[in-house]
């Protein structure tokens, strides 16, 4: 097995990573720059190197990373999600430098980074795809000219773009005419090229997500799929293992999609296939994501499958410990993205100082954090700071201990996404299992909350109060 | 459904319990001694009642326990385990009083208190029963012809005992006649009834137990078995579901037994039968008890069942959801009880002030805790400060995340037993599944860990022989 691993990456995943490399006996080795410099993944990992003052662009150098893998002796580097994960050049720089990438090749990654690429090949593989481009747009004449043929709304979106990024619904002519050379300007600006590409929106569609694993053997097998559908704007907030959406048959039918999608292009190691769900019950290919996801917590916690230790068992060359028929799932997990944001106002991001953190417990809780009391969440990273994941037996059961360990987690010092989630869980659509990605814009009185008061603050307050009639 | 809960208990075990009530939407409340002012099952309760200025007395004291119910308007009363868990009055003034017991009858809870009782009435429902009284011995005479009937080494036990106190092994006579004396008091004072009996000693057993759960309306099922084998003066440290020494075929063995015992009684609610397993591989029946146990979140990990829950349902007159054929279990699950001793010094009480605390997180990873940063543990109570329970599919895994979990784990300001748990974790007999009660005693060198520094002791060490050569 690899002795030590380097963790390029930071905050929850890194982790998250780490821990799987400890139970495996593997060495870790964290990275982080100056911002970093009291995150936990720092402290978790057996070994930590300094890599740049800037607080992102250290995180995102392919080259000193492998560089730095190679000088502290690693076999081996796992990219998390987000950063460099899904960069292909990182794992061809890995490869030349003798330092096993733990994730597909550059080549299936490159394949299914081009939104173009991917929907050729899997229509290929007779996966169902929306009708659309099947290659880059030209000019807005051509964009008008296929918006015509396969009918409004169109999604217009960046061909290398992703997670959410780079994408625009158009429902007339008129918002394609407006909309054509903002999409090319932010698939320049996000993702280094002007190309774009379209197809026929799927109006308010279900998110359903399968996850994969494959090994270099050829064996590849699913792990049944996530619901996503509670997102805001392209973003996702809860994730949902398995779906309470799908009947049996519509779960056997996309898990087999998705093998198929993974063995078409020779996929190696966790990957997820995402579909749409159409109101008419119809899957559509959306994208391969090929890499590890924040959401794949709740795959664990209903499988007991460990997806960050078989990464790594299968990029060291071993086959697969599960065939399909050894995967089961029971109960239901869900995932809650806490985040450090302000969802009263505009869920602004809420960084700064956490003054007091108490980590949720009891039966069926998981947390994975990159938070402690005292920690000072930095500004210049993505906002979600922690995941709280639960599990019961039913979907009833799953709502109300979720709801309960909203209520058991404190984190003071930042505001966050939590008094949020407890408002979904008490809506009547969610708790039916009536939702899909329309639900966080359809109800925008989610938000309506009365803010909680610190129990410090009100002590303050009272001495505060107190003191001014004792006249001190 | 009840519409609120008194938890007649304190410590994480009433966390535990307000925990379930916050689930199924039942108003908690707890009830708190002066030292418990700042205790986590206070914060966590939606009511706290003060109950008298002694530390342990007012969790002792029945009447105004239900009297405090009845007041703040309880339909019921959950008692935890410890305190007034198997006290049959309890349960009798809670009847009285029109206030649910959360157990079984005040009756069954007598039977099975009594020792002698309890073997009678095993023996009756054809439950295997080791050889011994079947009545109080009436003197020392009596005792020495008991034992040489069947044969040495012979345990005398308490008759009114548990909880592991109030027994002495007696090796030859002499040991009888030098032990007689001292456990008729040991019975007096602890148990408050000088009756002793006698049993045959099974020699280095493994401790085997069975949870079972029981209706009111005669439906009785097992949630298999869990190996409490790791013990120390007959107190529980690990306990694991289910057994790594059984075979399935004496899983259903003692499942079926224990459904029996529980039925032939005329159970309800949650119990355990507790086994003693002969290195012969023979099963007796050693005690039942009539309460929620420490170790209950091992199987609950295993089954998915939240047992809690499942008490108040029964105690409510509600049917079992579960039928014994859909019950399942998967993986292995660990439990380390985490005792604020120092296992180097005789597993002395370490009580005082929690520094710095900061809970295990990611996957397979389950805390039930009493404690928080800065939290003041009072020398009043019972060392178990917290449970770590660990998960995995496999029971490699299950040791691995445990060593992984334990190391992952933060808590300063006092000694804990979580160092010496990582030796158990390393013992190539543990890890070989290959243990009975007597492990811990055969092995003083567990206890011979280097101790750790935590870094705040380091960094100032470092601190003052800067200012030393400073000359500051």
């Amino acid at each position: 097995m690899f002795k030590k691993i380097l963790v390029a990456n930071r905050g929850e995943i890194a982790v998250r990573i780490v821990r799987a490399c400890s139970e495996m006996g593997i060495k870790s080795v964290a990275i982080y720059t100056d911002a970093d410099r009291q995150a936990l993944h720092v402290k978790k990992a057996d070994e930590a190197y300094h890599i740049g003052t800037d607080p992102v662009a250290g995180y995102l150098n392919a080259h000193n990373i492998v560089n730095l893998a190679v000088a502290a002796g690693c076999d081996a580097l796992h990219p998390g999600y987000g950063f460099l994960s899904e960069n292909p050049e990182l794992a061809e720089i890995c490869e030349r430098r003798g330092v096993k990438f733990i994730g597909p090749n550059a080549d299936v990654i490159r394949q299914m980074g081009d939104k173009i690429q991917a929907r050729n090949a899997m229509t290929k593989a007779g996966i169902p795809c929306t009708p659309g481009s099947n290659g880059n747009l030209k000019d807005l004449e051509e964009a008008v000219a296929l918006a015509n043929k396969i009918g409004y709304p169109v999604m217009l979106k960046a061909t290398n773009g992703g997670g959410g990024r780079g994408i625009r619904r158009c429902d007339s002519e008129k918002e394609l005419l407006g909309n054509y050379d903002r999409v090319i300007s932010e698939a320049s600006k996000a993702f280094g090229k002007p190309e774009v590409f379209i197809e026929k929106c799927v109006v308010s569609p279900r998110h359903i997500e399968v996850q994969v694993l494959a090994d270099s053997q050829g064996n590849a097998i699913h792990l049944f799929e996530r619901d996503c559908s509670i997102q805001r704007r392209n973003q996702k907030l809860i994730e949902i293992a398995p779906s309470p959406q799908l009947s049996q048959a519509q779960r056997e039918y996309i898990g087999g999609l998705a093998v198929k999608a993974a063995k078409a292009v020779g996929y190696e190691n966790a990957g997820t296939v995402e579909f749409l769900l159409d109101s008419d019950n119809t899957f559509y290919f959306m994208e391969m994501n090929t890499r590890l996801q924040v959401e794949h917590t709740v795959t664990e916690t209903i499988t007991g499958i460990d997806i960050v230790q078989e990464q790594i068992r299968v990029a060291y060359g071993l086959p697969l410990q599960y065939k399909q028929k050894d995967v089961s799932f029971r109960g239901y997990a869900m995932e809650f993205r806490i985040n450090a944001e302000d969802p009263k106002n505009g869920f602004l991001p809420s960084f700064g100082k956490i003054t007091r953190y108490y980590a949720p417990g009891g039966p069926g809780v998981r947390m994975d954090a990159a938070i402690f009391s005292g920690y000072e969440i930095p500004p210049y990273y993505d906002s979600m700071c922690a995941k709280l994941t639960v599990w019961a037996l039913t979907w009833e059961g799953v709502i109300e201990r979720g709801r309960r360990a909203l209520d058991d987690m404190i984190i003071y010092g930042v505001k966050t996404t939590i008094p949020y989630y407890q408002e979904i869980l008490k809506h009547q659509e969610f708790r039916d299992a009536e939702f899909n990605t329309s639900f966080v814009e359809m109800h925008p009185e989610l938000a309506n909350y009365a803010n909680e008061i610190p129990p410090e603050l009100i002590a303050a307050a009272i001495s505060a109060v107190i003191a001014a009639h004792e006249g001190i």
